[in-house]
């Protein structure tokens, strides 16, 4: 197997694969784009992946996009590192589920702060929708608290939805949401903030 | 196994899960939700489904919901129905990252154009919200377009995506968008939209 490439940047969800990715002992070499400077916009990133966003990873067998693929892809690539229930298939696709609400509903919702002018052209109506963020973060996140009942979010195994959940509950102070607000999630983040695959990646973000 | 009920809404993403579960063979009882009568919203069914959206799968060991997330359950609870390629973790990611987008990316700027209320208060980012869905709708399906190269989103096997894409594809003309711009949707919606497992789903959602 030749060395995968992986596509990131800083302050994106993509965040949640490089936790998996070093989660799963993959070997890779991680690109960060300077998002900052439009590197997502740059003709070669766009060869990569066209529709210019991370995360990216670039494999012998091909390219893929899109968190909650990646995150069910390395969990299912790598069956020792344990990181979802592939024996069992409704409790897979309670993973799924999550994920899936983190993508196209959670991550949504935070998008229309910084990011509304992928839904409307008036600086005016960006307005309005950043108006709307913290409370949208806020309903999203009362859902979720009531859904924690263990120490990760299936319960007692750690998967890879609490990768996922790690870097969107990063999120939420900048959304003008106060975690504590949220005591299962709160413990959650601190959980989680305290694994090896994570202070690495963070880390190799950083630098 | 007891019998599962699975609840939809006309005009709605659930459309490709209810297709899928006929593709499989899967025996469920049909709860369609009147979304004009605000049926989403009503006590019996934030019970089942807190977000108050379809589609909610109600099976023996608990609720599923998430269109990515019940397409790729349904592949994996039916195997012999042959919806997805499940012996093959790169080619099912690459389904995952075909219905992820369409989830993450196409429905919700398609959502722009009713939904507008998810994410600003105010009538004039509504307007300025539904402005915009043509031209991301337009946008989205160039992409898609140059994705297909068979008669399938997978190439030559049917599987759950094209499911979702005939639904996808399907809001087109209502977001003010000419399909016969994109020949190789155009053929894919025609050849889906003859499937039995499709025809039939359509024509229970009608009753």
């Amino acid at each position: 197997m030749s060395t995968w490439i992986f596509y990131s940047a800083r302050g994106t969800c993509a965040l949640a694969t490089h936790i998996a990715l070093h989660e799963a002992g993959a070997a890779f070499e991680l690109r960060p784009l300077d998002f900052a400077a439009k590197g997502q916009q740059a003709p070669e990133f766009l060869s990569v992946n066209p529709k210019g966003r991370v995360p990216a990873l670039v494999t012998e067998r091909g390219i893929l996009t899109e968190t909650p693929a990646l995150l069910a892809f390395v969990a299912q690539q790598f069956p020792q590192a344990r990181l979802a229930p592939l024996d069992d298939t409704f409790a897979f696709a309670k993973l799924q589920e999550f994920n899936s609400y983190l993508c196209s509903t959670v991550h949504v919702s935070h998008a229309h702060k910084h990011r509304g002018a992928r839904w409307a052209d008036e600086p005016e109506a960006h307005e309005a929708m950043r108006r709307k963020v913290g409370a949208n973060m806020t309903a999203h996140m009362t859902l979720i608290e009531a859904q924690l009942s263990g120490d990760h979010v299936l319960g007692a195994n750690y998967s890879v939805a609490d990768a996922y959940l790690y870097v969107v509950s990063g999120w939420l102070a900048g959304d003008g949401v106060d975690i504590a607000q949220f005591p299962r999630l709160q413990a959650h983040r601190q959980r989680v903030g305290q694994r090896p695959a994570v202070l690495r990646a963070e880390r190799e973000l950083q630098g």
